[in-house]
């Protein structure tokens, strides 16, 4: 039996935060080590939304820090399924930090989390297939391939030779 | 006045945690968040070691998660910084989890973070350069340069046909 | 000067939290000293967004815990200011559990917080009116009025008599 | 079998805290949602020393925030169950700061808290009857059915003309 | 100027906390470090009710852990100053669990703290003399010159033929 | 069947923590709580390397602070088993600050835990004798029986004068 296929706006997942003292490094900015923490419950959430099940996490990778974000800070986390592969998940979750005066919303950080849905013996189960509908869900939908391929290539698990998507960026067509 | 280079060893840093309620998920497994909160701060005090400067994250990347570890386990996490380049520096985690019979100890994840050195103004420093020894120390070393070019590419900040590294990965030299 | 009204969904604060180990009582649910603490940051933004000043907490009312929150439930918690006075504000947090499989959410408590909004000397300033536009959004905008009444009786400050909109609850019109 | 009544006084229950960082919001003051829960651990503490049955919070109000509280502030918090119905109770918390030169105890907050005796399913099991004794206990004791009857109203459970209690508060006698 | 002597009595402090998952090893019992925290926490407050002065924890000794304390307890904590000297303080915690049935209060551990009272430079400053009064202070105040001495010997810092009270222990009057 | 025993050094545990705010008392120093909780687990890993069987707390003793540790001090934990008895193993932990300009390691405070190997159903199991091989492991070693009896005897289960290293202590050979 096949599994519907889900939009990406169906894993929408917000989560909303204030910086306090004790998320703060010395300096008195929220520390990276709790973002990241904040980032995988609310990527995990995206992903179970996806899928149903319960997942855990598989890699992490492409987060950034700019800007050191204050105490007292709005953070606004953005979670959302970017593409379905057979057992895994590539999820996007985008920072906002708030304006306290205007309510400006002004990107920070983002990350990419991948997931496995698994069932009760930890063995990886099937997930829906992911429908990109706006520009953005299409652009990361693309680039999640060629990260799937970068991932494998590095891992010794794939010949650049047979990196097709890859090799385009490098070589063109 | 030139900054004297720096040994990888010098930057070791080992942390040894064990994993309570308190890090587990609803599985009984260690948490992907909390893994990530404990690999920030032993990279961070690793990159610290090596430039003797204030540093704040930067990116994170090629975080994986390759089986559960269960609650009560004892966790060592060993960084040591992999390259630096001007102002910033590579820091590679390895995890290892410790059989509790045998007290062997078997690798269980890496990742791969970045820091930049900054003055009380959050401006970059400069920091020493980093002298690779070991074997291993050797092929992250130089596997850095290919990172950083990558990141570079996927930030839009570097042309692939200027990216010599990586160029070679996927063309043959 | 006047400050301009606002409308209640300019509010709106949503936030996802799933509950870990870490969360739970001795029976494995959701302990209700953490959400409340939940419910406070959620609610205290959402005050925050209404007047974009700083905000504290005043009281804390209607809180209800119907049906027991288990270990890895997804819990979503949506705060939205429902009247503003003088210098204070009422908030409302609905907070949902999340079915794991169905993805149907069921409203689990709900609670009613009050914020003032002070200046840097403790002060309380004035914060712009409120315009309630759904039905849920007026009947709460009226209820506020009573509950404020009502609080005024019960700490002695205002007299039975004086309260024509609770008086009409006992007594018909 | 009936269940032997108890005095209020045997469940009085006293936690002292000291205010570290850790409990502290932006402006360097305990935040609300850290005395919330330091509120509801002590009174299901006094719940359960009176009925010696596990406790659930059931409904939490009349929680005020007068003044804000110092990082650094001795903080203690008296919970005794003030009036015994079927098989809920209701605990009233009084929050005290203690002027740290002087010694001299100054009333900062309280909170009326309510709970319910479960067995093992989740079912309310009975509680003892509470005697209260001083003139406090007794004022708490019979504002502890008009509460009742309040919240009931407000949740559309009883008819306003049956409050008899809150009623005379409105009309006279 | 002299400082007026205190009773033992007046520095009493009592903190009740009931054991969390968050605070469970993996055995799901109390960890001892967690104790450990709960019990300088509560000393500190002790110390400083004596001497009304910012303490600091100089030493921890003599604690002892008999059995394991169950997720889900009731742990109670009580403290004193057991003898001033000229800026440090002894203090005894004495902790107790408390039976869910019979409410039975039974000792389950001890510890004894020593604090320092120190000014704003974090210079030593004089506390006041304690007095005893009930036959355990009495006993506990005794014994904290011969702890003193043991520690000043072990410490290298007293010969132990200076050590007249220790002396007695061993050689007899 | 005997045990084979092991050498000091199997049993050494380092840990590095950054001292963050969520670490601090009200004058920005590392309090004494979280220090301990520290200790807690890294000597608890030591005693666990050495037997390899679940161990928990038994005593803490002889832990002392010298000078504050501010918030941003990394600091270094070494825990190692100084003596092992027929159930129970001693663990000093020393702890040290790092200068963060210089990188000068300089002690700040040690302490002594002793923990007990046990089965699944809490009853002492036996453990490796330890072989000390420096100077420092043989100092430890031999003072730990000092410690033992001193131990024994202000519990009153060993007379004064059947503590022979103690007694030479005070009275010379």
């Amino acid at each position: 039996m096949s599994i519907k296929p889900k939009y990406a706006h169906e894993s929408l997942t917000v989560t909303t935060e204030l910086v306090l003292p004790n998320d703060t490094n010395a300096l008195g900015n929220l520390f990276g080590g709790r973002l990241l923490q904040w980032m995988d419950t609310t990527s995990a959430i995206a992903a179970h939304r996806h899928c149903k099940r319960v997942v855990v996490t598989a890699t992490v990778n492409n987060v950034s820090f700019k800007e050191p974000i204050r105490l007292g800070t709005m953070v606004t986390l953005e979670a959302k399924v970017s593409r379905a592969f057979s057992s895994s998940m590539e999820v996007f979750i985008d920072v906002f930090v708030e304006d306290p005066v205007t309510g400006h919303k002004k990107k920070s950080n983002e990350a990419i989390y991948t997931f496995v849905a698994i069932d009760q013996n930890g063995s990886p189960l099937p997930v829906p297939e992911l429908i990109p509908e706006t520009e953005e869900e299409k652009t990361r939908f693309e680039g999640a391939l060629r990260r799937k391929q970068l991932a494998l290539i590095l891992a010794g698990k794939m010949k650049p030779s047979e990196a097709t998507e890859l090799r385009e960026l490098f070589m063109g067509k």
